[in-house]
C-alpha cells in the first residue's frame, strides 16, 4: 500500500511510453488533506536537474498537494526547454486535480542530458489522474523504477497514525542523497517546522549514510507529505523516530538492490573523537575501490581499509587501529591480529568495524561491493 | 640503462624468493658520488609503511648513498618487528658497501599486513651487492615490479649530464602519489635545495596528477639521487624541466599499465578561476566510477561528468559548462551540443575537456577507465 497506506492520499502509476520497455513510468501522489504540510530535501549537487530546480521553489512554502514523478528520463541538463516541460507537467496536474501549479512537486529519473518527451509525459499525466485511488501506492512505486530490480515500499504504524513510503534508486548512491527519489506520506497532523526537522534528522542518519558508489546524483529528492487525516498529532520525537525507522527500511532496500552488488557492507566506525571523524573514516572506506573489490573477492583485506583510513584527517594513531570483519579482529594495533582464515565473507551481509580509539563517538555507513556486474551495468547502460 | 644511465651509479636486481613467482624481487641502487645529494617525496597517507617511516628519517639529511628496494611484500602494518626488518636491510647494505645505515633509503612493495621474510630479504641483499654494475639498471627495474606487466624506465640527456629513472606501479594510483616507487638518478652536480625544489615541482605536475583508482598507497616513494659525476652544474630551471620531462614519461608509462585498463584518459579542465579549482574538478571526474565505466563502454556520457563537476566547490555556473570528448563539444552551456555519435572512443587514448568559463587557469589529470579486468585483478589478488 506504501504511500497510500496513510489516510488522505491517492496515488497511481501508468505506462506513458517514456520507458522503451513499455513499463509504468508516470506516477502521481495526491494529498487530499485536510493538511498540506510538506518537507523535502534535495541533492546538494550544484548541477541540478530541472525538476529539482522547480521543486525547490515549490517547497519554499513548506507545503505541497501533489507530486508527479516519472522514470524514463531525468530531465537534467536539458536547459530552458526542459524546465518548461517540468512546469507544464506541474500545471497539468494542478489543473486536473484543482490546485495551483506551485502546489505540485515534480521528480524525474532516468537518462540525463536528453530531453524528456513532453507530449508523452503530459498524456501519461492525463491517464494517471483518472487512475488515482487509495490503493494506488504499489503502481506508483513501480512507475518510478529505473534499473531497480524491485520496487521499494514501506509502512509503519504510529499511535493513531501511519507513515508510508516508496523509493527508487539502484546506483549513484552517495552522501547527501543519491539517484534517489523517495516519497513519504503520513496522516499525522503535524506542523511544517516539525515535519522539516523530522525529515532532516531521519535522512541524516539513513539515506545520507548510504554510499553505494560515491557518485552523487542530480535529481535526488526526498519528499514528506502530511495529510493530517488521522487527526492524531504525535509527539515530535516519536514521529521522528517512526519516520527514521521507515527511512532506514527504505535505505536498506535501496542498498540491497544496488547495481550489480553481491554484498551489503555495513561500516561501523567506533570510538572516534567526533561523529564527523567517524563519518569521514566510514566514507573513505566506502569509496575505496580496492576495498570494495576485495569484499567482492571475499578477501578480508584490512590493509586496504587502513590505507583508506590514512587518507582522512580524523583523530587517530596509526599504530592503535583495530579492524574487524564480521566481529573477527584481524587487525589489532595496526598489525595482524586474529587469523584472516577465521573470517567468512560468503554471506551477502558483511560488517566492518574500525576502532579509532580516539574518543566515544561513532557512525555507520552502508555501501556495496564493486563487482563485474556493476561494471557491466554501468558501461552498457546510459544513465 | 635507466638508473645506471647516469654516471656514478651502480645497480642490480636479483631473485630472493620473496615473490612466489620466483622472479627478481630485490633491487639495489648505489650512488658512488662524488656527491651524495638526494631528495625524496613520500606518500601523504597517515598510515605509512615501515620503509617509509625509516626513509623519512634518512632523508632528513637530504643525502643518500644507496636505496634498497624489494617487491613481494610491502612491510606495511607489520609493527616493530617489520620496522626492525627495514632497519636490518639498511644496516646490511651499509656494511657491505661501506656507508652508514642512515645513508640507505629503503622501499618495499607488495602485500600489506604481512611480515616480510627477513632472512630471504637479507640473503637477497648479499646477492645483489655482488651483482652491482653500471649496467644493472634494467635488472633493478624488473625487480621492483608487482602487478606491473612491464618495467618502466626512462633516460633524458641534459647539457653535459643525464637523468635516468625507473618506476613501478599499476594501481592504487592517486594524488599525493600512488603505490608507486620511483628512483631517479642524475650525474649533475646540484645542491640539496635545488634537488628538493626540482623534485617537488616535477612530481607536482606529473605523478601527483595521476589518479588511476582514487586509492592512495602507504608505501609511495619518489627518490632522486645526484652523483655529481658529470661535473656539470645545470641551471636550476633547465634541470627542473628535464626532470619533469623524465617524470612525465614514467607517469605515462604507469598510466598505460594501470590494472585492467583499456583507456588512458586525459582530463583537461580549462578556464578555471584557480589552478586548485581546475584540479578539484579534474579529480572529481577521475574518481567517478560511473564516468569511468562509461568510458570503458565507449559511451561519451557527459551527464556523468557534469554530475561529478557539481560535487565540487569550484567556481562555475552550471548552465555555462561545456564538455568535449576528443574535441567534440557534445555539451554546450550545460545542454546537449554536437551529436554524441560524432565521438569515437575506440582508441586507447581519450581526452575529456571541461570548460568552466570562470577564469584563465587550467590543469590536467590522468586516469583510466574502470573495467572488468580491474575488478577481476583486485578481487582475486591481495595487495
Amino acid at each position: 500500500m506504501t504511500v497510500t497506506a496513510s489516510r488522505g492520499f491517492r496515488a497511481g502509476g501508468v505506462a506513458a511510453g517514456l520507458k522503451a520497455s513499455g513499463r509504468r513510468d508516470v506516477a502521481l501522489v495526491v494529498n487530499d488533506g485536510p493538511s498540506d504540510v510538506a518537507a523535502a530535501v534535495f541533492t546538494t549537487n550544484r548541477c541540478k536537474a530541472n525538476p529539482v530546480l522547480w521543486s525547490e521553489q515549490v517547497m519554499a512554502a513548506r507545503s505541497a498537494k501533489a507530486v508527479v514523478l516519472n522514470s524514463g528520463g531525468a530531465n537534467c541538463y536539458t536547459g530552458p526547454y526542459g524546465f518548461q516541460t517540468t512546469r507544464a507537467s506541474a500545471e497539468l496536474v494542478a489543473e486536473r486535480i484543482g490546485v495551483e501549479a506551485t502546489d505540485v512537486v515534480v521528480c524525474s529519473t532516468g537518462l540525463i542530458g536528453e530531453q524528456l518527451h513532453r507530449d508523452k509525459l503530459l498524456a501519461g499525466i492525463e491517464t494517471v489522474v483518472r487512475e488515482l485511488s487509495d490503493v494506488g501506492g504499489p503502481a506508483a512505486a513501480e512507475a518510478i523504477m529505473t534499473t531497480d530490480t524491485r520496487s521499494k515500499q514501506v509502512v509503519r504504524q504510529g499511535t493513531g497514525y501511519t507513515v508510508g513510503g516508496m523509493a527508487k534508486g539502484a546506483g549513484m548512491l552517495a552522501p547527501a542523497l543519491a539517484t534517489m527519489l523517495v516519497v513519504l506520506t503520513t496522516d499525522a497532523d503535524i506542523d511544517a517546522t516539525t515535519a522539516d526537522r523530522a525529515l532532516r534528522e531521519a535522512t541524516r542518519v539513513t539515506f545520507d549514510r548510504l554510499d553505494s558508489d560515491g557518485c552523487m546524483s542530480t535529481n535526488d529528492t526526498v519528499l514528506l507529505m502530511c495529510s493530517g487525516a488521522s487527526g492524531a498529532t504525535p509527539d515530535a520525537d516519536e514521529f521522528t523516530a517512526l519516520l527514521t525507522d521507515a527511512c532506514h527500511d527504505l535505505a536498506q532496500q535501496l542498498l540491497g538492490d544496488a547495481e550489480g552488488s553481491e554484498h551489503d557492507i555495513t561500516i561501523e566506525v567506533v570510538n572516534a573523537a567526533t561523529e564527523d571523524d567517524a563519518l569521514a573514516v566510514g566514507r573513505a572506506i566506502a569509496r575505496s575501490n580496492l576495498f570494495k573489490t576485495a569484499v567482492y573477492g571475499k578477501d578480508p583485506n584490512w590493509g586496504r581499509i587502513l590505507a583508506a583510513v590514512g587518507t582522512t584527517e580524523a583523530a587517530f594513531e596509526p599504530g592503535a587501529l583495530d579492524v574487524a570483519f564480521n566481529g573477527v579482529w584481524i587487525c589489532r594495533g595496526g598489525e595482524p591480529g586474529e587469523p584472516r582464515d577465521a573470517v567468512d565473507l560468503s554471506d551477502r551481509a558483511v560488517t566492518v568495524t574500525v576502532d579509532l580509539k580516539a574518543g566515544r563517538e561513532s557512525a555507520t555507513i552502508w555501501t556495496n561491493d564493486l563487482t563485474h556486474a556493476y561494471v557491466h551495468e554501468n558501461s552498457a547502460y546510459s544513465t
